[in-house]
Protein backbone atom coordinates (compact mmCIF):
# COMPACT_ATOMS: atom_id res chain seq x y z
CA UNK A 1 0.00 0.00 0.00
CA UNK A 2 1.09 3.59 -0.21
CA UNK A 3 2.49 4.91 2.92
CA UNK A 4 0.05 6.13 5.54
CA UNK A 5 2.78 6.61 8.72
CA UNK A 6 0.21 5.25 10.83
CA UNK A 7 1.78 5.75 14.61
CA UNK A 8 1.96 1.67 15.52
CA UNK A 9 -0.63 1.02 17.77
CA UNK A 10 -0.37 -0.56 21.07
CA UNK A 11 -2.70 -3.94 20.61
CA UNK A 12 -4.41 -5.95 23.28
CA UNK A 13 -6.18 -9.21 22.86
CA UNK A 14 -8.78 -10.82 24.40
CA UNK A 15 -9.47 -14.22 24.04
CA UNK A 16 -5.94 -14.69 23.43
CA UNK A 17 -6.43 -18.53 25.18
CA UNK A 18 -8.95 -19.19 21.29
CA UNK A 19 -7.82 -20.56 18.24
CA UNK A 20 -7.81 -17.10 16.53
CA UNK A 21 -6.40 -14.56 19.28
CA UNK A 22 -3.07 -16.47 19.14
CA UNK A 23 -2.41 -16.25 15.66
CA UNK A 24 -3.13 -12.25 15.71
CA UNK A 25 -0.70 -11.75 17.94
CA UNK A 26 2.02 -13.70 16.63
CA UNK A 27 1.49 -12.35 13.06
CA UNK A 28 1.43 -8.71 14.34
CA UNK A 29 3.83 -8.98 17.34
CA UNK A 30 6.45 -10.40 14.08
CA UNK A 31 5.37 -6.79 12.44
CA UNK A 32 6.70 -4.83 15.47
CA UNK A 33 3.89 -4.37 16.89
CA UNK A 34 3.43 -4.30 21.24
CA UNK A 35 0.82 -6.58 21.82
CA UNK A 36 -1.19 -7.41 25.20
CA UNK A 37 -3.21 -10.72 25.84
CA UNK A 38 -5.67 -10.15 27.81
CA UNK A 39 -7.05 -12.61 30.34
CA UNK A 40 -9.59 -12.57 33.34
CA UNK A 41 -6.23 -13.40 35.50
CA UNK A 42 -3.21 -12.11 35.35
CA UNK A 43 -1.28 -15.39 35.56
CA UNK A 44 -2.60 -16.94 32.93
CA UNK A 45 -2.32 -13.80 30.27
CA UNK A 46 1.34 -13.67 31.21
CA UNK A 47 1.87 -17.81 30.88
CA UNK A 48 0.27 -17.23 27.08
CA UNK A 49 2.55 -14.54 26.39
CA UNK A 50 5.07 -16.26 27.43
CA UNK A 51 4.51 -19.22 25.39
CA UNK A 52 3.90 -16.96 22.06
CA UNK A 53 7.34 -14.99 23.14
CA UNK A 54 9.09 -18.55 22.86
CA UNK A 55 7.36 -19.68 19.78
CA UNK A 56 8.76 -16.19 18.13
CA UNK A 57 12.43 -16.55 20.12
CA UNK A 58 11.74 -13.77 21.81
CA UNK A 59 8.91 -11.40 21.46
CA UNK A 60 7.30 -7.75 22.77
CA UNK A 61 3.91 -9.81 23.88
CA UNK A 62 3.00 -9.11 27.05
CA UNK A 63 0.10 -10.42 29.49
CA UNK A 64 -2.52 -8.62 31.53
CA UNK A 65 -5.64 -9.00 33.38
CA UNK A 66 -8.36 -7.76 31.06
CA UNK A 67 -9.27 -3.91 31.71
CA UNK A 68 -5.00 -3.42 32.64
CA UNK A 69 -4.95 -4.58 29.10
CA UNK A 70 -7.67 -2.59 27.27
CA UNK A 71 -5.89 0.34 29.48
CA UNK A 72 -2.70 0.34 27.92
CA UNK A 73 -4.10 -0.69 24.59
CA UNK A 74 -5.23 1.48 21.44
CA UNK A 75 -6.63 -0.94 20.01
CA UNK A 76 -8.76 -3.86 21.57
CA UNK A 77 -9.42 -7.14 19.53
CA UNK A 78 -12.00 -9.42 20.99
CA UNK A 79 -11.69 -12.96 19.78
CA UNK A 80 -13.56 -14.56 22.84
CA UNK A 81 -16.29 -17.70 22.49
CA UNK A 82 -19.44 -16.15 21.47
CA UNK A 83 -20.85 -17.09 25.16
CA UNK A 84 -18.99 -14.67 26.85
CA UNK A 85 -19.48 -12.08 23.96
CA UNK A 86 -21.51 -9.69 25.85
CA UNK A 87 -20.11 -9.94 29.33
CA UNK A 88 -16.74 -8.99 27.83
CA UNK A 89 -17.63 -6.26 26.10
CA UNK A 90 -19.60 -4.93 29.16
CA UNK A 91 -16.60 -5.47 31.25
CA UNK A 92 -14.17 -3.79 29.32
CA UNK A 93 -16.73 -0.97 28.78
CA UNK A 94 -15.40 1.88 30.95
CA UNK A 95 -11.93 1.18 29.42
CA UNK A 96 -12.44 1.09 25.84
CA UNK A 97 -13.58 4.82 25.88
CA UNK A 98 -12.00 6.67 22.78
CA UNK A 99 -10.13 3.53 21.16
CA UNK A 100 -11.06 1.06 18.81
CA UNK A 101 -13.15 -2.67 19.57
CA UNK A 102 -12.37 -5.35 16.77
CA UNK A 103 -14.60 -7.51 16.84
CA UNK A 104 -14.15 -11.21 15.72
CA UNK A 105 -17.07 -13.25 17.22
CA UNK A 106 -19.20 -15.15 15.53
CA UNK A 107 -22.25 -16.53 17.22
CA UNK A 108 -22.14 -19.92 15.78
CA UNK A 109 -22.50 -22.89 17.52
CA UNK A 110 -19.65 -25.70 15.49
CA UNK A 111 -21.83 -28.67 17.00
CA UNK A 112 -24.59 -27.37 15.03
CA UNK A 113 -23.72 -24.57 12.95
CA UNK A 114 -26.64 -22.10 11.89
CA UNK A 115 -26.94 -18.85 10.91
CA UNK A 116 -27.39 -16.19 13.14
CA UNK A 117 -29.86 -13.44 13.23
CA UNK A 118 -29.44 -9.98 12.59
CA UNK A 119 -28.16 -7.58 14.69
CA UNK A 120 -24.81 -8.78 14.40
CA UNK A 121 -22.67 -9.24 17.36
CA UNK A 122 -20.42 -6.15 16.84
CA UNK A 123 -23.37 -4.24 16.77
CA UNK A 124 -24.59 -5.38 19.59
CA UNK A 125 -21.01 -4.52 20.93
CA UNK A 126 -21.30 -1.08 19.54
CA UNK A 127 -25.12 -0.71 20.90
CA UNK A 128 -23.46 -1.35 24.42
CA UNK A 129 -20.22 0.64 24.34
CA UNK A 130 -21.40 3.53 22.91
CA UNK A 131 -20.61 6.66 20.75
CA UNK A 132 -17.63 6.71 22.47
CA UNK A 133 -16.02 3.63 21.42
CA UNK A 134 -15.57 2.60 17.53
CA UNK A 135 -16.49 -0.63 16.83
CA UNK A 136 -14.84 -2.66 13.90
CA UNK A 137 -16.03 -6.55 12.90
CA UNK A 138 -13.40 -8.21 11.38
CA UNK A 139 -10.77 -11.93 11.49
CA UNK A 140 -14.18 -13.67 11.36
CA UNK A 141 -13.20 -16.05 8.38
CA UNK A 142 -9.56 -16.43 8.62
CA UNK A 143 -8.66 -20.11 9.88
CA UNK A 144 -6.88 -20.04 13.29
CA UNK A 145 -4.93 -22.56 11.86
CA UNK A 146 -3.49 -20.75 8.56
CA UNK A 147 -3.09 -17.50 11.47
CA UNK A 148 -0.89 -19.78 13.81
CA UNK A 149 1.21 -21.04 10.99
CA UNK A 150 3.85 -20.51 8.14
CA UNK A 151 4.18 -16.67 9.67
CA UNK A 152 6.48 -15.09 7.30
CA UNK A 153 3.96 -15.83 4.39
CA UNK A 154 1.15 -13.58 3.51
CA UNK A 155 -2.52 -15.41 4.21
CA UNK A 156 -4.76 -16.46 1.06
CA UNK A 157 -7.96 -15.74 2.29
CA UNK A 158 -9.36 -11.99 2.70
CA UNK A 159 -10.43 -10.38 5.65
CA UNK A 160 -14.02 -8.37 5.02
CA UNK A 161 -13.83 -5.40 7.53
CA UNK A 162 -17.55 -3.91 8.34
CA UNK A 163 -17.74 -0.83 10.47
CA UNK A 164 -19.74 2.00 11.00
CA UNK A 165 -16.84 4.66 11.05
CA UNK A 166 -14.66 4.63 8.10
CA UNK A 167 -11.30 5.72 9.54
CA UNK A 168 -11.41 3.09 12.24
CA UNK A 169 -12.46 0.31 9.39
CA UNK A 170 -9.05 2.15 7.56
CA UNK A 171 -6.98 1.80 10.58
CA UNK A 172 -8.13 -1.97 11.12
CA UNK A 173 -7.67 -2.51 7.09
CA UNK A 174 -4.22 -1.88 7.41
CA UNK A 175 -3.10 -3.79 10.56
CA UNK A 176 -4.81 -6.28 8.87
CA UNK A 177 -2.73 -5.90 5.78
CA UNK A 178 0.34 -5.81 8.53
CA UNK A 179 -0.14 -9.34 9.35
CA UNK A 180 0.03 -10.33 5.92
CA UNK A 181 -3.68 -10.49 4.49
CA UNK A 182 -5.65 -8.48 2.07
CA UNK A 183 -8.69 -6.47 3.88
CA UNK A 184 -11.68 -4.80 2.56
CA UNK A 185 -13.97 -2.08 3.30
CA UNK A 186 -17.59 -4.66 3.10
CA UNK A 187 -19.95 -2.00 4.90
CA UNK A 188 -21.81 -1.08 8.00
CA UNK A 189 -21.84 -2.97 11.34
CA UNK A 190 -25.13 -4.18 10.43
CA UNK A 191 -23.50 -6.44 7.61
CA UNK A 192 -21.44 -8.11 9.94
CA UNK A 193 -23.84 -10.59 10.35
CA UNK A 194 -23.15 -12.42 7.06
CA UNK A 195 -19.41 -12.47 8.12
CA UNK A 196 -20.39 -14.80 11.80
CA UNK A 197 -22.58 -17.15 9.27
CA UNK A 198 -20.02 -17.43 6.51
CA UNK A 199 -18.43 -19.23 9.72
CA UNK A 200 -20.96 -21.72 9.05
CA UNK A 201 -20.04 -22.11 4.96
CA UNK A 202 -16.93 -22.84 6.11
CA UNK A 203 -17.18 -25.62 8.62
CA UNK A 204 -19.98 -27.22 5.71
CA UNK A 205 -16.94 -26.55 3.26
CA UNK A 206 -14.26 -27.86 5.55
CA UNK A 207 -16.31 -30.71 6.07
CA UNK A 208 -17.57 -31.77 2.80
CA UNK A 209 -13.72 -31.54 0.92
CA UNK A 210 -12.02 -32.59 3.83
CA UNK A 211 -9.93 -29.93 4.69
CA UNK A 212 -9.28 -27.33 7.59
CA UNK A 213 -9.01 -23.81 6.27
CA UNK A 214 -11.46 -23.43 3.53
CA UNK A 215 -12.29 -19.71 3.46
CA UNK A 216 -12.50 -16.58 0.96
CA UNK A 217 -11.23 -13.94 -0.87
CA UNK A 218 -12.21 -11.07 -2.79
CA UNK A 219 -12.43 -11.13 -6.67
CA UNK A 220 -13.31 -8.32 -9.14
CA UNK A 221 -11.39 -5.48 -7.20
CA UNK A 222 -7.39 -5.24 -7.97
CA UNK A 223 -5.74 -2.44 -6.24
CA UNK A 224 -2.74 -1.47 -4.99
CA UNK A 225 -3.85 -0.70 -1.98
CA UNK A 226 -5.07 -3.83 -1.80
CA UNK A 227 -1.63 -6.20 -1.67
CA UNK A 228 -0.38 -7.34 1.70
CA UNK B 1 -13.40 -32.86 -12.95
CA UNK B 2 -13.82 -36.52 -13.40
CA UNK B 3 -16.09 -37.55 -16.19
CA UNK B 4 -19.61 -38.26 -14.45
CA UNK B 5 -21.55 -38.74 -17.59
CA UNK B 6 -24.79 -36.72 -16.33
CA UNK B 7 -27.47 -37.03 -19.06
CA UNK B 8 -28.04 -33.18 -20.19
CA UNK B 9 -31.23 -31.96 -18.93
CA UNK B 10 -33.17 -29.12 -19.92
CA UNK B 11 -33.16 -26.14 -17.48
CA UNK B 12 -35.95 -23.33 -17.84
CA UNK B 13 -35.31 -20.59 -15.84
CA UNK B 14 -37.70 -18.16 -14.66
CA UNK B 15 -36.77 -14.29 -14.31
CA UNK B 16 -35.06 -14.53 -18.02
CA UNK B 17 -35.86 -10.75 -18.27
CA UNK B 18 -33.66 -9.98 -14.72
CA UNK B 19 -29.94 -9.87 -14.95
CA UNK B 20 -29.27 -13.21 -14.05
CA UNK B 21 -30.77 -14.85 -15.47
CA UNK B 22 -29.63 -14.31 -19.42
CA UNK B 23 -26.43 -14.72 -18.06
CA UNK B 24 -26.95 -18.40 -16.88
CA UNK B 25 -29.28 -19.04 -20.47
CA UNK B 26 -26.92 -17.88 -22.56
CA UNK B 27 -23.86 -20.00 -21.18
CA UNK B 28 -25.79 -23.06 -20.10
CA UNK B 29 -26.76 -23.14 -24.40
CA UNK B 30 -23.85 -22.66 -25.25
CA UNK B 31 -22.62 -25.74 -23.65
CA UNK B 32 -24.94 -27.46 -25.60
CA UNK B 33 -27.93 -27.72 -23.06
CA UNK B 34 -31.55 -27.11 -24.06
CA UNK B 35 -32.57 -23.87 -22.17
CA UNK B 36 -36.24 -22.25 -21.85
CA UNK B 37 -36.95 -18.74 -20.86
CA UNK B 38 -40.39 -19.17 -18.80
CA UNK B 39 -42.09 -15.57 -18.44
CA UNK B 40 -45.83 -14.90 -16.83
CA UNK B 41 -46.67 -13.91 -21.09
CA UNK B 42 -45.45 -16.61 -23.67
CA UNK B 43 -44.63 -13.81 -25.91
CA UNK B 44 -42.45 -12.30 -23.75
CA UNK B 45 -40.26 -14.75 -23.18
CA UNK B 46 -40.34 -15.85 -26.88
CA UNK B 47 -39.14 -12.21 -27.25
CA UNK B 48 -36.02 -12.88 -24.59
CA UNK B 49 -35.39 -16.00 -25.86
CA UNK B 50 -34.90 -14.87 -29.62
CA UNK B 51 -32.43 -11.48 -28.36
CA UNK B 52 -30.25 -14.55 -26.81
CA UNK B 53 -30.09 -16.83 -29.36
CA UNK B 54 -29.15 -13.62 -32.02
CA UNK B 55 -26.50 -12.97 -29.53
CA UNK B 56 -25.30 -16.66 -29.65
CA UNK B 57 -25.54 -16.15 -33.26
CA UNK B 58 -28.10 -19.07 -33.66
CA UNK B 59 -29.09 -21.02 -30.18
CA UNK B 60 -31.20 -23.33 -28.51
CA UNK B 61 -32.78 -21.27 -26.40
CA UNK B 62 -36.85 -21.24 -26.35
CA UNK B 63 -39.18 -19.32 -24.84
CA UNK B 64 -42.28 -20.43 -22.65
CA UNK B 65 -45.17 -19.42 -20.56
CA UNK B 66 -43.58 -20.36 -16.79
CA UNK B 67 -45.69 -23.13 -16.41
CA UNK B 68 -45.70 -25.21 -19.51
CA UNK B 69 -41.59 -24.04 -18.87
CA UNK B 70 -41.32 -26.06 -16.09
CA UNK B 71 -43.20 -29.24 -17.23
CA UNK B 72 -40.97 -29.50 -20.52
CA UNK B 73 -37.57 -28.96 -18.16
CA UNK B 74 -35.73 -30.77 -15.84
CA UNK B 75 -34.08 -28.79 -13.62
CA UNK B 76 -36.01 -25.12 -12.67
CA UNK B 77 -34.10 -21.91 -12.25
CA UNK B 78 -35.32 -19.27 -10.06
CA UNK B 79 -33.98 -15.29 -10.97
CA UNK B 80 -36.79 -13.34 -10.28
CA UNK B 81 -37.03 -10.66 -8.01
CA UNK B 82 -37.07 -10.90 -4.18
CA UNK B 83 -40.75 -9.87 -4.21
CA UNK B 84 -42.17 -12.08 -6.98
CA UNK B 85 -39.89 -15.27 -4.92
CA UNK B 86 -42.91 -16.92 -2.77
CA UNK B 87 -45.88 -16.37 -5.35
CA UNK B 88 -43.74 -17.83 -7.99
CA UNK B 89 -42.62 -21.17 -6.18
CA UNK B 90 -46.48 -21.60 -5.37
CA UNK B 91 -47.39 -21.28 -9.15
CA UNK B 92 -45.36 -23.54 -10.23
CA UNK B 93 -45.49 -25.81 -7.58
CA UNK B 94 -47.38 -28.61 -9.15
CA UNK B 95 -45.01 -28.17 -12.20
CA UNK B 96 -41.92 -29.16 -10.03
CA UNK B 97 -42.80 -32.48 -9.11
CA UNK B 98 -39.80 -34.92 -9.44
CA UNK B 99 -37.23 -31.78 -10.24
CA UNK B 100 -34.81 -29.69 -9.02
CA UNK B 101 -35.43 -26.15 -8.14
CA UNK B 102 -32.21 -23.74 -8.10
CA UNK B 103 -33.07 -21.31 -6.09
CA UNK B 104 -31.11 -17.83 -6.84
CA UNK B 105 -32.70 -15.40 -4.62
CA UNK B 106 -31.75 -12.99 -2.30
CA UNK B 107 -33.94 -11.03 -0.63
CA UNK B 108 -31.88 -7.74 -0.41
CA UNK B 109 -33.28 -4.18 -1.33
CA UNK B 110 -30.89 -2.82 -3.13
CA UNK B 111 -31.79 0.57 -2.54
CA UNK B 112 -31.12 0.03 0.69
CA UNK B 113 -29.17 -3.19 1.35
CA UNK B 114 -29.67 -4.98 5.30
CA UNK B 115 -28.74 -8.72 5.25
CA UNK B 116 -31.97 -10.61 5.52
CA UNK B 117 -33.11 -13.00 8.47
CA UNK B 118 -33.39 -17.04 8.64
CA UNK B 119 -34.86 -18.67 7.48
CA UNK B 120 -33.23 -18.99 4.14
CA UNK B 121 -35.71 -18.33 0.87
CA UNK B 122 -34.64 -21.57 -0.17
CA UNK B 123 -35.85 -22.64 3.17
CA UNK B 124 -39.15 -21.58 2.26
CA UNK B 125 -39.57 -22.35 -1.38
CA UNK B 126 -38.46 -25.89 0.09
CA UNK B 127 -41.51 -25.63 2.75
CA UNK B 128 -43.66 -24.40 -0.05
CA UNK B 129 -43.14 -27.28 -2.82
CA UNK B 130 -42.72 -29.94 -0.10
CA UNK B 131 -40.83 -33.38 -0.37
CA UNK B 132 -41.46 -33.97 -3.94
CA UNK B 133 -39.09 -31.49 -5.33
CA UNK B 134 -35.37 -30.55 -4.72
CA UNK B 135 -34.12 -27.36 -3.62
CA UNK B 136 -31.20 -25.95 -4.32
CA UNK B 137 -29.69 -22.43 -3.35
CA UNK B 138 -26.98 -20.94 -5.69
CA UNK B 139 -25.99 -18.26 -7.82
CA UNK B 140 -26.46 -15.34 -5.12
CA UNK B 141 -23.29 -13.97 -5.54
CA UNK B 142 -22.59 -14.31 -9.43
CA UNK B 143 -22.27 -10.49 -10.69
CA UNK B 144 -24.91 -10.25 -13.63
CA UNK B 145 -22.68 -8.44 -15.76
CA UNK B 146 -19.68 -11.29 -15.24
CA UNK B 147 -22.03 -13.51 -16.60
CA UNK B 148 -22.97 -12.30 -19.33
CA UNK B 149 -19.64 -11.03 -20.72
CA UNK B 150 -16.76 -13.33 -22.09
CA UNK B 151 -18.76 -16.03 -22.49
CA UNK B 152 -16.28 -18.12 -23.61
CA UNK B 153 -13.69 -17.57 -20.42
CA UNK B 154 -14.56 -18.83 -17.38
CA UNK B 155 -15.72 -16.99 -14.12
CA UNK B 156 -13.43 -15.75 -11.47
CA UNK B 157 -15.90 -15.75 -8.93
CA UNK B 158 -16.89 -18.98 -7.22
CA UNK B 159 -20.59 -20.48 -6.79
CA UNK B 160 -21.79 -21.81 -3.45
CA UNK B 161 -24.22 -24.28 -3.43
CA UNK B 162 -26.64 -25.08 -0.30
CA UNK B 163 -29.32 -28.28 -0.19
CA UNK B 164 -30.39 -30.90 1.97
CA UNK B 165 -30.28 -33.12 -1.35
CA UNK B 166 -26.62 -33.62 -1.86
CA UNK B 167 -27.18 -35.63 -4.86
CA UNK B 168 -29.65 -32.38 -6.06
CA UNK B 169 -26.22 -29.92 -5.11
CA UNK B 170 -24.14 -32.59 -7.02
CA UNK B 171 -26.01 -32.07 -10.06
CA UNK B 172 -25.82 -28.32 -9.76
CA UNK B 173 -22.34 -28.34 -8.89
CA UNK B 174 -21.91 -29.40 -12.30
CA UNK B 175 -24.32 -27.46 -14.15
CA UNK B 176 -22.33 -24.45 -12.33
CA UNK B 177 -18.86 -25.87 -14.07
CA UNK B 178 -20.71 -26.42 -17.36
CA UNK B 179 -20.98 -22.94 -16.76
CA UNK B 180 -17.66 -21.74 -16.67
CA UNK B 181 -17.58 -21.61 -12.91
CA UNK B 182 -16.21 -23.11 -10.17
CA UNK B 183 -19.07 -24.72 -7.37
CA UNK B 184 -18.68 -25.87 -3.82
CA UNK B 185 -21.20 -27.12 -1.29
CA UNK B 186 -21.39 -25.27 1.54
CA UNK B 187 -24.35 -26.75 3.68
CA UNK B 188 -27.61 -27.49 3.91
CA UNK B 189 -30.54 -24.94 3.05
CA UNK B 190 -30.73 -22.80 6.19
CA UNK B 191 -26.78 -21.23 4.85
CA UNK B 192 -28.15 -20.32 2.07
CA UNK B 193 -29.42 -16.75 4.25
CA UNK B 194 -25.91 -16.18 4.30
CA UNK B 195 -25.60 -16.51 0.37
CA UNK B 196 -28.55 -13.57 0.38
CA UNK B 197 -26.76 -11.49 2.84
CA UNK B 198 -23.59 -11.87 1.22
CA UNK B 199 -24.99 -9.63 -1.54
CA UNK B 200 -25.32 -6.51 0.78
CA UNK B 201 -21.72 -7.37 1.21
CA UNK B 202 -20.67 -7.42 -2.13
CA UNK B 203 -22.99 -4.06 -2.84
CA UNK B 204 -20.51 -2.55 -0.58
CA UNK B 205 -17.68 -3.99 -2.16
CA UNK B 206 -18.55 -2.23 -5.13
CA UNK B 207 -19.73 1.02 -3.73
CA UNK B 208 -16.21 1.32 -1.99
CA UNK B 209 -14.00 0.32 -4.51
CA UNK B 210 -15.88 1.78 -7.68
CA UNK B 211 -16.51 -1.75 -9.60
CA UNK B 212 -19.57 -3.59 -10.52
CA UNK B 213 -18.35 -7.06 -10.36
CA UNK B 214 -16.75 -7.85 -6.54
CA UNK B 215 -17.47 -10.96 -5.79
CA UNK B 216 -15.78 -14.08 -3.79
CA UNK B 217 -14.01 -16.97 -4.53
CA UNK B 218 -13.30 -20.10 -2.70
CA UNK B 219 -9.39 -20.68 -0.65
CA UNK B 220 -8.01 -23.52 1.06
CA UNK B 221 -10.07 -26.27 -0.98
CA UNK B 222 -7.65 -27.60 -4.00
CA UNK B 223 -9.80 -30.64 -5.51
CA UNK B 224 -9.52 -31.68 -9.43
CA UNK B 225 -13.19 -31.71 -9.69
CA UNK B 226 -13.49 -28.21 -8.98
CA UNK B 227 -11.57 -26.94 -11.85
CA UNK B 228 -14.08 -25.92 -14.23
Amino acid sequence: MTERNYPKPVIAIFGGTGNEGPGLALRWAQAGYLVIIGSRQTEKAQTIADELNLKLGGGTIRGMQNNEAARHADICVLTVPSGAHQATVEGLKEDLKGKILVDATARVNFREPKPPHPPSAARMAQDTVGEEVSVVAAFQNIPAHTLRTNLDKPVTSDVLVCADDLEAADIVIHLAQEAGMRAYYAGNLDNAVVLEGLTCLLISLNKRYHVRSASISITGILTAENSP
